[in-house]
């Protein structure tokens, strides 16, 4: 899913060139290339797909020249993670009704792919030969408040699989007091927005929980892989439910299950968050560019490009800038940066 | 004068593009423009004369476009004040050997034009009656560190203007408590750098106490004017004495004058200088671009083009972002500055 326009991080990511197609760690990759990467010797190319807007098309192949351009499937308009859910899912029952499928974010940051790919391996183990939806949950930290959370079972274990359990109730973004209360318990888990589930699963899902959905797709698969399917995409879709997938088919959902993940994961969502996936030098600066800092301390610096950059007497601010464009603002503030650039 | 590098202004200024030719006010006009724009019904276009690099020919000819290119004169290297004024000087005679002359820095701010153009008027009708040399002080303001200062005989004023008063000496930058002591009499003025003087008291003065200098400009008439000035300039240049116009010839001269000028006059030559150039909003911000303030006050921001910067929870700071190239820093920190870009 690469389809999100990122505009908690302005001026880094824009409308035009949103989070996921930026090297946000200053690893020399973006966010969707690490994705990717963190897929090999999981997946083929041939077989991951990409759902993105018509405007990111030459964006996702020029970062992602390994992939088919006929697997970046182009969403003429935001509806939310359901109806792309549904687009790719059917679009693959066309290539291979026995596929297995992980639906993950393009834009989120996972540091140990070793582990990742293990977790992801038992996952697609256990879907493969049951019609279960796994869910990957991450074991909170602190008591986020930016994150949905998954209530699981722990009684109800998998006979299967060992880190794999019955979820209880998903449950919305908390307060922070509701949030210490999660953290304190051991069943509550970060909901990383990262599904595994066979085509089958997912379709009869679907017919189930989004009847109306599910025949709207079902109509368009005649011309799935041929030069009509943009044409007909395009004349569905803006009429399709924007919803999430987590309201559409998860909460409602039965067979359902969270794979209890201990790698580090972060949705980059907070310039906050971001400072964390990047290493601090030992004034707690974290800092991607041509920069020189002097007496500054728990900065987030982030300058593309290689123009210098000069930085003296900060305590912890966020400094972004791109092409001209420049945000200094307060790390304590930055839930306001999304009001600043309208 | 327009060969300054303007290096206490990085990244706006650069050596590539420094002060004299940018827009620091955000009017719409370079420095050297406005100071070209003060001059208007004093000196006709073909009357005026730049001296700059060799790097900065093409600037000042899109810059001033009314000034021939031929009034254009260039060094080869940066030897201070007095071999450029002794140039520029020997190179008028040539043209003219009753010109009178006004030598101006190129990157000043007046903000009073009315009263500066007055001003140089009453010097000009003193120097084209008389073999002085009147140099312009102003009044100072605030026990400034970074100017020269000139003492005056205030008992010894001319006959003919009543403004103009023999030089008693002339006063390197002070400390602050000998500023002070300056700013408490009324006879210290700040040397502003402009020079009014007919040419053959300039040829004259340099003859006398800059007679091998002298004897060099000399030797280089005849080339003047011709295919092969520059070649011959390029010659000796780099022999000249990288000297002051103020060591090499005020210090030392005898029939010498200085205007009491009353208007306001800054030589911008520091980010905080600047700022008391440009209007401040109500919290004390002077603002050059397209720069959306939040929670910020007492701070100097100046952003090249039209880009989109958001400043929030600053106070006491200089933010400079120019193609790219970025700066962040106390204001009370900017005698630093030049170490910084190193």
């Amino acid at each position: 899913m690469a389809g999100g326009a990122g505009s908690r991080f302005w001026p880094m990511s824009t409308e035009d060139n949103p989070k996921q197609f930026i090297d946000v760690l200053g690893t020399g990759r973006t966010l969707i290339q690490m994705t990717y990467d963190r897929f090999g010797g999981l997946c083929p190319a041939e077989n991951v797909w990409v759902v993105t807007s018509k405007a990111y098309q030459a964006k996702v192949h020029e970062q992602l020249p390994e992939i088919p351009i006929g697997n970046i499937l182009l969403e003429p308009c935001r509806r939310n993670t359901a109806p792309c859910i549904a687009y790719v899912c059917w679009r693959i029952k066309n290539a291979n009704p026995r596929a297995n499928i992980v639906i993950t974010p393009s834009d989120h940051v996972v540091r140990d792919v070793k582990l990742f790919k293990r977790s992801i391996r038992e996952c697609m183990a256990f879907t493969a030969e049951t019609d279960s939806i796994v869910t990957l949950g991450i074991r909170p930290t602190r008591p986020e408040t930016g994150y949905g959370y998954i209530e699981a079972d722990l009684s109800f274990s998998s006979s299967r699989e060992k880190n794999i359990f019955r979820v209880d109730s998903f449950r919305e973004k908390p307060d922070l007091e509701l949030a210490r209360q999660y953290v304190a318990k051991n069943n509550y888990f970060w909901n990383a927005g990262i599904f595994v589930w066979s085509v089958q699963t997912v379709v009869n899902a679907f017919r189930v929980y989004q009847p109306e959905m599910a025949r709207k797709f079902e109509a368009l698969s005649p011309y799935f892989g041929t030069d009509a399917e943009q044409e007909h995409v395009d004349a569905v879709y803006a009429g399709l439910e924007p919803i999430s997938v987590d309201y559409a088919i998860m909460e409602k959902a039965e067979e359902i299950f969270v794979y209890q993940a201990s790698f580090d994961w972060s949705d980059v969502g907070t310039w906050g968050s971001l400072k964390k996936q990047i290493p601090n030098d030992s004034y707690g600066n974290a800092v991607v560019g041509n920069v020189d800092l002097y007496e500054t301390n728990n900065c987030i610096i982030h300058c593309a490009g290689n123009k210098k950059v000069v930085v003296q007497g900060l305590d912890g601010y966020i400094v972004a800038e791109k092409d001209g464009r420049l945000m200094i603002c307060k790390l304590s503030e930055e839930q306001r940066i999304k009001l600043f650039h309208k």
